[in-house]
């Protein structure tokens, strides 16, 4: 708590902000779980290009640190330059959300970690042993994957590798002056930020986007009052849940994203078929609720917004020195 | 000089050392050329695939540092998955070299990071005015730009996006244990590693891998006693400087590699054909000299190059935060 004056608006404000969202829970590295040698290894392994058949594409080819966890384009590049078909979430944050993907189709970050590996369009490994192969011939992960994973016999698995790059991920959490504000500090937020936070109230964004994060916890219908393509221009209607689940009532549901960094993670959507985040919000409102708002009320909103952004300190931004392959490491294959 | 005893065999061959190649000059951060400002900005410069017309890649996409500024493929993905001609050379140390790219057509690295930039396999920018219009349009480069070329009436230039892309290169030197060597300490290399140098030295390998990057300063006939591509395998013969200059007398004439972190930056040659550094250090004997040499001799001179390997600072290695597009950038053009 910042010991300066509060004023009874901002007091009440702070409060309802606490309410709905509440300040970001820092990275828990106490526990065995998310060992110092697991995310070193994580690390190291997000940035190796060589769980990708390539050996051109890592993690963080489209979730690049230097832009917020993301790519900042419609849909990822993935292994011969296909194009993926949804808008890549950023691992900022990510390990928050209580499912994985825009259709929740992962349970937490480690499973989703693995996916990406072995998906033809994305890093295009075409089985898992070679995904472990390639790490068991070098030496350095062979060592670091049994101190990371102390007791288990065959340590190097895809799963433990999704455990290390999930453990690296869960390292990746921004604190922003939003969470300032909410712990009491009535100057970190400027006027207009507090108004677009009243107005974000107001509009009822809070109903799907609460949370720490604002959003990532559940599933909602993109288009409620109407088809979401209709104000997106979104080429191909894309079932989201519904194609996971096969349930055709949670058809065009997807998981509604956190808005934390919301600013500098554009495209926008599951396609990222709009890139203004001013537009983002307007068509929002639009598809929900079949309400326009003013301009006035736009432009505090995205004021608001630009507060949830934060930083990742330097520490968190070290690229690793990777090990050097061997004779026995399988070749990038760029076919 | 490091306060230890040397042998009167470590004092002599710490000074032929010297005598071929001496300790690497370390950055010069005190001129205004190289101010502190251009090199942050050319850090983020050097991360920002904005300068790629996908905006997929960047510099760090086939330079990355955490692979000792190579992407270890024989030839590098560009726009479109398109493979380049020639090996992708390190970015580390590069600034020593007198002149750039395997055939020497850029005179330092200020001028060699423009040019991918509008390569059409590469980065494939189709015109220099779209990648200062992307960078005039990101309000935070404008005032970078500013301050790093104070004085200047139209700072942003491509011109000037090579210089500042520069600054932050001729910060990536690597010393490494034989730096210390030569500065005096005889315990720096152990005694396979002083072998190898030995022997090094004995197969003349100095005669054109001298200065303190061993090479990076002159053209040599890639298979001055036979035909390269007769051990290297290579399936297109490369004209290589000949290209350049046009002058038959220089065909297969190549820029001498530097040889510092090279067990690091496979695979060999100019085309990558070469993937063991063993290999490599055995067919350059025979291409250059004609001769064979022994299995001790080249495992003590892989010892030795291994010494030359030296990892760049964490400062050098953090990602910067890159600052957010407009409503006026280009967007991403995937095709």
């Amino acid at each position: 708590m910042v010991n300066k004056e509060i004023s009874d608006d901002d007091q009440e404000l702070i409060k309802r902000a606490n309410s709905f969202f509440g300040p970001l829970p820092l990275p828990d590295t106490t526990g065995a779980e998310f060992s110092a040698i697991k995310v070193q290894l994580g690390r190291m392994l997000f940035y190796d290009a060589r769980l990708s058949k390539s050996s051109f594409i890592s993690c963080n080819s489209c979730h690049s640190l230097a832009t917020f966890g993301v790519d900042n384009l419609p849909t990822s590049v993935g292994h011969n330059w296909q194009l993926g078909g949804r808008n890549a979430p950023s691992v900022i944050n990510a390990a928050l959300h209580t499912t994985q993907f825009w259709d929740g189709r992962a349970a937490d970050v480690e499973e989703q970690a693995t996916m990406p590996i072995l998906n033809p369009i994305e890093m295009a490994i075409p089985h898992e042993e070679i995904s472990t192969d390639r790490i068991t011939s070098i030496k350095e992960y062979v060592e670091l994957f049994s101190q990371a994973f102390p007791g288990e016999e065959n340590p190097i698995t895809l799963t433990n590798i999704g455990n290390a790059i999930g453990a690296f991920e869960r390292m990746l959490i921004t604190p922003s002056r939003f969470d300032d504000y909410m712990n009491g500090d009535p100057e970190a937020l400027n006027e207009q930020e507090k108004r677009g936070l009243v107005a974000f109230l107001a509009a009822n964004c809070q109903t799907c986007h609460m949370t720490p994060l604002l959003g990532g916890h559940i599933y909602q219908k993109f288009g409620v009052m109407q088809d979401y393509w209709e104000l997106t221009g979104s080429e191909i209607p894309d079932l989201g849940r519904g194609e996971v689940t096969k349930d055709p009532n949670q058809n065009y549901f997807f998981k509604v994203p956190g808005l934390r960094n919301i600013d500098r993670t554009y495209p926008y959507f599951h396609d990222g078929s709009i890139w203004s985040l001013r537009d983002a919000v307007s068509i929002m409102n639009e598809l929900q609720f079949g309400k326009k708002l003013g301009d006035q009320e736009l432009d505090d909103i995205v004021a608001f917004l630009g507060s949830l952004t934060g930083e990742l300190p330097e520490s968190a931004r070290v690229v690793p020195i990777l090990p050097p392959s061997s004779a026995t490491t399988s070749r990038p294959d760029l076919n």
